[in-house]
């Protein structure tokens, strides 16, 4: 992955370090994709830990870089941040843009398998192969120090990810996560279009599914900050399918839940600097 | 000014404090006005020190709360911050939405005078008698203890205010302020249909020009900061005429210029901290 084929379309110093937005030609997607990073100051001096962030439903590679207020910390640790776009853009399936939950904006972090979704709709390795290959070869990310976190879709996201890809990601933690998108209405939604009809398939893509069949994946633990206020928590989110799934696999979950908090990105800033110490910890950040 | 008039449009729990967006039938706007308030922890026991932001071009009372990163250092200090829109919206005026840095969005925080804009366009009679009266006894602000900020448009309205209204405001400070406005392309067109072509009434809104008028008016000092990278800095700016001004009238002056800084919320939110340290010292908050 050479520098030239990433387009900067605009860089704000931040915190002494640089956020900056790109464009490239995605191979894996087959269309362009945009993403974010923050470069801490540490970065001038060499390769630094990496921590991706997925966004949730209707996000773009913006949300989190404007919102969390993560910059600060990111500089404080010298932790490099990325986040990707939450889906293909301008894919042209059929139905992609009518609702907010699935298609454009809801790429769900795997790889489709079902027509017409399969020819673009191909997260899991866009970001575990070719972004994660630029971060750290074309941009001064360590790809031996690479944590992962997300909210809502984004937190399914990490949580499987991680998973599914242990030997790139050495940190995972979740803000208000799909615990079990096989076993709710948006999951279910996305994953009979993307996946098919077949559940059996959907179990790869399921962090509390994944987390069943394991034996203590990540020895480090796991974090997972979740609101009471938050309207989608009981129907949508059920983080005790994940509580039970890590019980099961005797993998150590630190799962916070705070009274009075929704599913916002007010309630993401609150708790931002606890997951930034957290992955920094385990990444061997300063 | 009785709770009941104001409409509580939502509200989410952040830093163990509350933010809120109201929206109210102003007075003296005479439309619909929203506003976004965020109290911290403190406020549950009685009133507390505010501190209202007034953004610049193209905003809304939304901007600074998702962007700036305040609220932490907010409910660490146990300041109340304020945010009005930057105009009022749907007045009806010829022209007000055919330009980004004119009509809606960039109301300047003074009262117009001239037809048809003199109307609505209030906004300094809305923020300094209708909005502080809300906060300070529909809210639990401390009327004794409020300071004012702003960015650009809103920091030209920051240090306009706490001159014009000496006995309302207890400090000010800006980001990258519209420093001397009837000197620039923004202000002139702004001003010119605001306030007429006369402009000897444009002095009365203009920092510098009222600074230059002035004896130490604020003499716990007055902290403003400038990114070297701002690309509207040589042009809109100009601090240094209020740089100049303040030395005339030996008002003690901190402008701190940052190197590679632009004009943007990555620039506020590095420096907000600051800011908000700033205040709370000479709100006397803890």
């Amino acid at each position: 992955m050479s520098q030239e084929v990433l387009e900067l379309l605009s860089q704000h110093r931040c915190f002494d370090g640089e956020q900056r937005y790109y464009r490239h030609e995605s191979s894996v997607i087959g269309l362009p994709m945009r993403f974010s990073v923050y470069l801490p100051p540490q970065a001038q001096d060499g390769p630094v830990p990496v921590l991706f962030f997925l966004a949730g439903l209707t996000c773009t590679e913006e949300t989190f870089m404007i919102k969390a207020g993560a910059q600060r910390f990111a500089a404080q640790y010298g932790l490099m941040l990325v986040a990707p776009d939450t889906s293909p853009r301008g894919a042209g399936c059929p139905g992609e843009d009518d609702d907010w939950d699935f298609g454009t904006g809801a790429g769900f972090y795997l790889d489709a398998t079902q027509s017409p979704w399969s020819k673009h709709y191909r997260m899991e390795s866009y970001i575990t192969q070719e972004l994660f290959a630029i971060v750290t070869s074309a941009l001064p990310g360590n790809a031996s120090c690479v944590g992962i976190t997300g909210h809502s879709m984004g937190g399914h996201g990490a949580l499987v990810l991680a998973q599914r890809h242990p030997k790139l990601f050495e940190s995972v933690s979740a803000f208000a996560p799909i615990a079990t998108p096989s076993r709710c209405p948006w999951g279910e939604k996305a994953f009979s279009a993307y996946l098919g009809k077949d559940r059996q398939a959907w179990a790869n893509y399921d962090a509390s599914l994944l987390m069943e069949q394991s034996q203590n994946p990540f020895p480090k633990g796991i974090l997972v900050d979740q609101g009471l206020a938050d309207g989608f928590l009981e129907e949508q989110l059920r983080p005790e399918a994940f509580v039970a799934a890590c019980a099961q696999a005797q993998q150590p979950l630190i799962l916070r839940k705070h009274e009075g908090y929704d599913h916002g990105y007010y309630f993401i800033s609150t708790f931002m600097k606890d997951h930034i110490a957290f992955h920094a910890e385990r990444l061997g950040a300063v």
